[in-house]
């Protein structure tokens, strides 16, 4: 089936595909934005014209994630990655943090947190290989931890959180990967963080929601940089932000209002994993899925085949119908299905007939 | 004069103007870059595509200054600003460096220095608000600096370095504001640090060209996207970069190559700057010029009127032709006339003419 300006079907688990509607917009104000006589790439970021793109992107997200009064919306650098880093720096406070391991990119955050100090592995799914999840709520927390790390979505393992938790202490989530992809209990958390890359625009800028009171921890006279409160003080323009990576993410909340919401982009997003993983379990005797079903990634759906070679000629197999990039992280090899939110339907009924047809063909 | 898209004359102190035909390339690729089937936007940091996007970038960038052997070229987030953070976090090893403070970015980079720890100043311009610049190879400096830091341009007060200086300890400085504006002599610096968004490129991105041997003083087991050394090992690419802006900094470098290189783009600057300081001087008892002459920036044209209403009649008169962000900074005041490479030569003869206008109507 021939995509719209021979796109491809983009599986890539992030950067990942953007709305096409939204590319087009972009494409049409690049000369000239809105009458500004100018790019976006080009203005100034203390100017009417970019004031009005951030501040639109700011009510729009909170419209989408009903975000609660008393939380600060922050667009920083450095990536998910970075904020492995600020996170500890400014809210230990000398104090002890609990880490909940459960693939790479938490695993991740626990190494990042323990080279400042302070961090504690609360759960660790290594001996399984990272294909379940424990019940947050159930896990014996450090006495008094400065706060719980967690990471809801691991694209690489395939695991998804789906339900916000009532934790002991400050919930910290790292949403990098289904941030926007379901309506979430923002009062749940004390701070959640994305890098845009996978399900809300651009890699190059990272969204911080972060309850007030936790910025009060943050040390005096800190690196300007690496410190939330100055940053929070400043509205994110303490220095000049990626102001064309902030212009598309606001597009795309956009795009997610006008397709009825979280509740709606979540049923999508089910029924783009239903495809997948209906494939997978009606061709159980081929595939082999890595995530225990209760855990299953409505993100990542990750599989797979008796060889890494059959796995290779899935991958050229599915290429050659322009679905790219499906091979598996190295650390769980075989294939890896990534939907994140702008991923089309389409894409996914295609992949799910071409892993019916490879099971047959090869079974 | 109408120009092309109905757009402006932006003389925007950053982010600023790119080349049109930059911004049209951008815009015809925004949907499918160059047959991949998908956008800059969308591409996997790990693959092909994207791979020699960074490449070809680094390798017109090398070519364009002339980098030499032994330096590493990194793109990484968090602008010229958190490079004030990062210099002294991995090059001070526990020593001193030293400030020259020629301006507000100066000063900026030697409080965020002096946060980390043992900056001195080496000289500061403050008595007679930054209207003039040392000698910087005539300076005292600390013995055994672990390095000299200075800004080569410096925007609010419109004073420039046109030099490369040989300095007694590893030279590093902060080329925001002017790199890709004249050729440069890169063996004499140990590090030079930009953010893309004045002569480069969008904002979101930073460049750092780092002499090799400073590599070897970053601590052991530091924060990994504080540390030059793993961002080297990892070719900026430990986590995901931001990829798109990286790509238009790279179109920026061919636009440049295209037009002959950094020789003729500096014979481009003087001539805007020569139209715009032409009018000055002719118009001396009207305008006050800020920089001394030895001084004056090639990119930051500087100077005050009789009254800050006045001043505020030129940029209304001046934005009525569609000449827009004239103001001043408000620690300088009266007017700024920001001119980096994309900004084209009709833009400075429009901006001259409507000087000597305004100061025959109301001289």
């Amino acid at each position: 089936m021939p995509q719209p300006y021979d796109r491809v079907f983009n599986f890539s688990a992030g950067p990942s595909a953007l709305p096409v509607e939204v590319l087009e917009q972009v494409r049409d104000e690049m000369l000239n934005w809105r009458g500004a006589g100018m790019s976006v790439l080009e203005m100034s970021h203390r100017g009417k014209h970019f004031e009005s793109i951030v501040q639109e992107a700011e009510r729009d997200l909170r419209a989408l994630l009903s975000i609660p009064d008393g939380y600060k919306v922050l667009y920083l650098q450095g990536g998910a990655t970075l904020q492995n880093t600020m996170i500890p720096m400014n809210l230990l406070a000398g104090g002890t943090a609990d880490y909940v391991v459960t693939g790479s990119w938490s695993k991740k955050s626990f190494d990042m947190g323990s080279l400042v100090g302070g961090a504690c592995c609360a759960w660790d799914g290594k001996s399984t290989n990272y294909d379940r999840l424990p019940d947050l709520e159930r896990l014996d927390y450090s006495p008094g931890a400065a706060y719980i790390h967690f990471t809801s979505n691991e694209t690489i393992h395939g695991v998804q959180f789906l339900t916000d938790p009532k934790l002991p202490a400050p919930a910290v989530c790292d949403m990098s990967s289904d941030i926007l992809s379901r309506p979430v209990d923002v009062s749940k958390y004390a701070l959640i963080y994305a890098g845009a890359q996978k399900n809300m625009g651009p890699a190059g800028v990272t969204v911080v929601i972060i309850r007030e009171d936790m910025l009060e921890r943050t040390p005096e006279k800190f690196h300007p940089m690496l410190d939330y409160r100055l940053q929070a003080e400043n509205g994110s323009l303490f220095n000049t932000p990626p102001c064309f990576a902030i212009y598309v993410c606001g597009l795309v909340y956009k795009w997610l209002l006008k397709i009825g919401g979280l509740a709606a982009m979540q049923a999508i997003n089910e029924r783009k994993a239903g495809l997948v993983y209906g494939a997978l379990d009606d061709c159980a005797d081929f595939y082999t899925p890595h995530a225990q079903k209760e855990a299953r990634s409505l993100m990542n759906v990750t599989f797979r085949l008796r060889s890494d070679e059959l796995a290779d000629s899935f991958a050229s197999e599915a290429k050659s119908r322009n679905l790219v990039d499906l091979k598996g992280h190295r650390s769980v090899g075989g294939i890896r299905v990534s939907m994140y939110n702008a991923f089309p339907v389409e894409g996914a009924e295609a992949v799910a007939a071409v892993m019916r047809e490879f099971a047959a063909k090869h079974g």
